[in-house]
């Protein structure tokens, strides 16, 4: 995209928007200001797709009164290690920072903690809640699914989300190796990058609604799907199929919220399924201390050791050499944090628009 | 294959074979059944590259003293919930088994259980062992490190196993849904099965020793590498290498294993890597409670209605519609038990090649 097409904002004033925004709609200041936080990480680490560009549907979805400002977040059943809890059809935003630091409270006390929730809403980017367990001394895991828009191998209907895990381990002096990714091909705004450019996409990535591989963008809105990581039978596609059934189970069957195709829309544009089979969406969180299984600055210490050894391991022809999973966020952020988020301008428009309509005031 | 080309052993024949073999090395009696057990799960669930057809690898380790017949396995470190046990360079067929159970008895008290693994051996297949955790209406997890043949996203060196993950979920009247999959696009086993077919491999496997992708099978025992799930950049590599990744570190760095390219090797035709960073491979097992999370009955029911709705669902054009992961396992298990494990005869060779040198009757 062309520097034309984008306007340029510093980190803080797209926070101090949405938190406001947030606030207009009846959500307590420290829970908008927690779900901004989410948010601008996304902006912050060049997931532009999980950020601002979102708060278009969070907006709908409030003002409609279809997601509650002030969920009464509750444990409903729990272990030394273990729990569930209901979001009370809270924002994500909320929810999610809430029962990942239960999984880090329980870690804390038992070596470990997992928290499966029910009755939530999407949480922005999977991310940000393995570095908060990282600064813990702890390894992170989160997980969600999602509106279904993904086929299973040799299916072609919508039947899951994009279903990412996170999974991040801390580092000494080296950073955090954060492995942040959805299990399909590709994501979805991939899709419509493409649309807008009118270029083709690459096979592998999608299916029409006939259940054939297109390169149309098009065609994936018109009815087709995403094909899950491993694309086809010969490259695995099997298996990126399994990590979004897993991660569809852990969120959603296991907290007692839906799955699959019955996972509600994200936004209210999109269909709501014919059927419910538990409340929300889902979430999957997880933290481990570090020393309950070794002590953690030899780990950490390891960690270092595992990201030079790989990034002085030989670059494939035309190429820079291996990354660090974490990498590429990591520079967006390092950028960002200097030089401000770009905003493709229907982005910026919606923004607009949000003002308007809740008096808080934008550029 | 031809039938010419196979010959077929009832599964009890195998097991009692190698049970015996390893008693031959030393193996005390039950450990040497536990470590017949997990290969005779390979041979039914038709991961045939992981059965008795690494007989002959073992036994080359066994037979040189490489691998501790009469392991003193030791917890290293413990708190509620999680556990380092160092195997004391046994076999990973029977630490892996002991080490997997301390696991689901954390679980059963504290809700949840995770065993990370050092100074062990290759263990079979990890879906082995989420079938134990199953069996106590647990989700089981299981992942491995093992040597280095898989290229890191944009390298051409070996510096990863093909580090398997399984996970396991249990269903009411239906079958467990059981995930088992390497980190890598394809296994090493289809580039054998290619090079003795004399067939060329598809494009997204494998590259040469100069990083280069490949078609040909003989690239890679040439000094090429396989690459991880998604090939290659536009087909999400980077989420198959950071799996990977993740296993490695839950194996390796946090058990105080070798990791990444230092994992020993597997078979004594092998290189050895010229450094050591920790104790043999390692391993990472986890068990969760269900009823940690959600009442186990309600959760199995909605696992049956789980598998009905996916099966139920239309098929892509050309294919028999989703397959529920564990499908073809399950499916060569019903098949093998009834009429015996079809064996190529190089491997009928090896073990009678076994046969003749410890005495153990075979055929």
């Amino acid at each position: 995209m062309g520097i034309a097409e984008v306007k340029i904002f510093p980190i803080e004033t797209l926070h101090d928007f949405c938190a406001r925004v947030f606030m207009y709609f009846g959500v307590p200041e420290s829970d908008a200001t927690q779900a901004a936080d989410v948010l601008a990480a996304a902006d912050l680490r060049g997931i532009d797709s999980h950020g601002v560009a979102r708060m278009n549907s969070y907006v709908g979805l409030l003002g409609e009164g279809l997601i509650n400002p002030k969920p009464q977040i509750n444990l409903v059943r729990s272990t030394p290690s273990t729990a569930t809890v209901d979001g009370d059809n809270g924002m994500g935003l909320v929810v999610g920072p809430r029962a990942n630091q239960m999984a880090i409270d329980m870690a804390e006390k038992a070596g470990s903690g997992w928290v499966s929730v029910m009755n939530t809403n999407h949480f922005g980017i999977a991310g940000f809640y393995v570095l908060q367990a990282v600064a813990h001394d702890m390894i992170g895991w989160a997980m969600t699914n999602s509106t279904a828009i993904v086929t299973p191998l040799w299916g072609m209907e919508r039947m899951l989300g994009t279903n990412p895990i996170a999974v991040a381990f801390p580092g000494k002096n080296e950073p955090a190796i954060v492995i942040d990714m959805a299990t399909c091909t590709a994501a979805y705004g991939k899709i419509e990058i493409a649309l807008r450019k009118g270029e083709n996409i690459p096979t592998g990535w999608a299916i029409d609604s006939q259940g054939r591989v297109t390169t149309q963008p098009a065609d994936v809105l018109a009815g087709g799907a995403l094909l899950p990581l491993g694309s086809d039978r010969e490259r695995g596609g099997h298996k990126g199929y399994g990590l979004a059934v897993m991660v569809d189970l852990l969120s959603g069957a296991l907290s007692g919220a839906n799955w699959g195709p019955f996972a509600p829309p994200f936004a209210l544009r999109q269909t709501i399924p014919t059927r419910s089979v538990g409340k929300g969406i889902g979430h999957f969180f997880g933290a481990m201390r570090i020393d309950g299984f070794i002590e953690a600055d030899a780990f950490k210490s390891q960690v270092d050791e595992y990201i030079r050894v790989f990034r002085a391991s030989k670059p494939a022809p035309g190429t820079g050499g291996p990354l660090i999973p974490g990498d590429p966020e990591r520079e967006a952020e390092r950028i960002r944090r200097k030089t401000g988020v770009p905003l493709i301008l229907p982005v910026v428009e919606e923004l607009r628009g949000i003002s308007k309509r809740t008096g808080v005031p934008f550029d």
